[in-house]
């Protein structure tokens, strides 16, 4: 295994790779700086008139349908498209799947559209897409059917992509290959858009590890995983830990992050 | 009396009631955050498509009108209506009404169309829907006719809503009892969306104890200023306040908030 | 020169000038809570049906065109041009123009069609608009063909607005006097949005100065590079700096702000 977090984030942070993202209203702030905390470029643009000019300059796309409209889809599709045509890694995070029609639908629509490298959700949202049981209550998984890991094997194998199932402990599997990752910590659930912050930094992993795009997912939980580790010592709770999770994600250090991350191979 | 926010918060956090907000793009982020760390869940869906599907699953709904356009005020007449139907509790936040005649128009139709429970607001926007005094210079109320308490009642009994008017002390009325709340800190005026984050922890207080709405209002405002009151203790100004907000919310203790709440029935 | 940033802040705070801000869904909060924390009062408001009252009782319009669609340019032309006939300061901030053609068009249109007091844009940005070389990545300027005092006077003359030029250094012409501002701190590069800031931060001092705009446009700049300065001493990286700059703002004491304020004139 050539998994190396700390390898990957040295890479990332020489190439500052552009990450594009057409993500939600409640986290564009919050994403672009996680992106901008780590080393990468973030770039927020929604216009169905930019995005594929804008997407042709970037190194990754992230694709976020936490507040969707009608132009919102189609400009994900728009960007989707030049990604794929590119063969830049696309990540999608389909919020609040299982929650709404409209989400569930949306979410299909683009993994049936457009070359989705990493799926990126919580349980109920992937446990939803693959069709097993799952209760969803708007943007929080309630419960599934499956054992994580085996959802994320089939997740990957029935919509052909890389699933990263986040939760206490993540898995992110290719349908082969299924990866464990055990960092992090509780009080990232006390803060909106870290499931979002999550998918971001899978796209600026891809773009520093095209080649391997399923290390690289796991490596960017690590990545996340180990900052919040390192912000939540000493916070005083959910909002000093959300300040010092972009301290913790700029003060990562390359050189301790591979012997800091808990990633097993299942 | 049975007002009691310390026993509505120790409720709330055993239910975990969902939120529903149709909220303005300047605050999302952080009356998500807040929902959170007092200990409900916040979803943010503003699309037609799917605003009554959400709202169906929701326990509370809160309208904040402090970014228009359109397509939003479809929106939260559809989630208005879904609410009304179901008899879950919906809050009003009229953002900016007396600022511009846009604003007050749609604050005007969202109280004619939908079965409103609290109008959340500050002097200024509550004068101007009342049809008495008030100058709103942009979103911040400079001065009415009436005294706040009088406002309150007036507003009340004018709307048909319970009229929960916010300032150093907040007012709250249904138009017979009139709760006045004295707790809070000056800090709180020197951060953008605090008055929208009081709408928000109303919502989630209403969601608690339904069948009191009006105590369930006072008790918000009460939980927001004594969480105020411990973020502003160690603060440094408006944004280490502003993140110490959320521990303070997370870390309000049911047991002392009956103490510490200055609730008085005038 | 009768520059003087201190009692261009003294002034603000005594007026509390209302600052009229069409911007992007990235840094609306920021940028609200940054000129709340300066003393003026900001206002967000992008529905074409309303930015011609709401700009009428503003100080200052602030247009920035960081997430840009087509119902968004609409709105920043009406406010511009009611901004125009009342003769208020205008602030154009074209976040990522030379990123994309929609950017630079639209930053182009709003530049003819209103009458822009201040251009406030990193180098490449300005460069751009100018018609000299430049790349520009997303939002981030990568380099530019000539040395930023020039292109900042170039661009003064070209475009026929004050050029305001930031960066490690940041250089503001009208095209005969060029005033270069040395405050600031590294981190400022590490949060997105402080250009966004600086923006709204011009727009202030402008409201608050509008007879002198070249020289309010590099007080603004002081200010915030001062402010910058002071939370960057005890800030453990960019998020607590973040937090921290808001406190540094609302901290300025304009009876120090002209000695620790470097500006010269070139």
């Amino acid at each position: 295994m050539s998994l190396s977090p700390g390898a990957t984030l040295r890479e990332l942070r020489e190439r500052k790779p552009l990450v594009h993202q057409v993500t939600n209203y409640v986290v564009m702030n919050e994403t672009a700086n996680a992106t901008l905390a780590l080393g990468a470029l973030p770039v927020m643009a929604h216009a169905v008139e930019e995005v594929e000019e804008m997407v042709a300059i970037a190194s990754a796309l992230v694709l976020n349908i936490g507040t969707l409209s009608e132009r919102w889809i189609e400009a994900m599709l728009l960007a989707g498209g030049g990604a794929s045509a590119r063969g830049i890694p696309v990540v999608l995070d389909p919020v609040g799947a299982g929650a709404t029609t409209y989400r569930t639908d949306t979410a299909r629509r683009i993994l049936e559209d457009v070359h989705v490298t990493v799926l990126r959700g919580n349980a109920g949202e992937v446990a939803t897409l693959v069709g097993t049981e799952a209760e969803v209550r708007g943007v929080e998984s309630m419960s599934i059917g499956l054992e994580p890991p085996v959802l994320a094997r089939e997740a990957a194998r029935g919509l052909g992509v890389i699933a990263s199932v986040t939760g206490p402990i993540d898995n992110v599997s290719d349908g082969e290959r299924t990866l464990a990752v055990a960092n992090g910590h509780p009080l990232l659930a006390a803060v909106t858009g870290t499931g979002c912050i999550s998918s971001a930094l899978t796209g600026c992993f891809l773009a520093a590890k095209p080649a391997d795009p399923l290390e690289a997912a796991a490596e960017a939980l690590a990545a996340l995983g180990v900052a919040a580790e390192d912000a939540a010592a000493g916070a005083d709770g959910p909002g000093t830990f959300h300040a010092r999770l972009y301290d913790a994600l700029a003060g990562l250090d390359p050189d301790t992050l591979d012997e800091r991350a808990r990633i097993s191979e299942l």
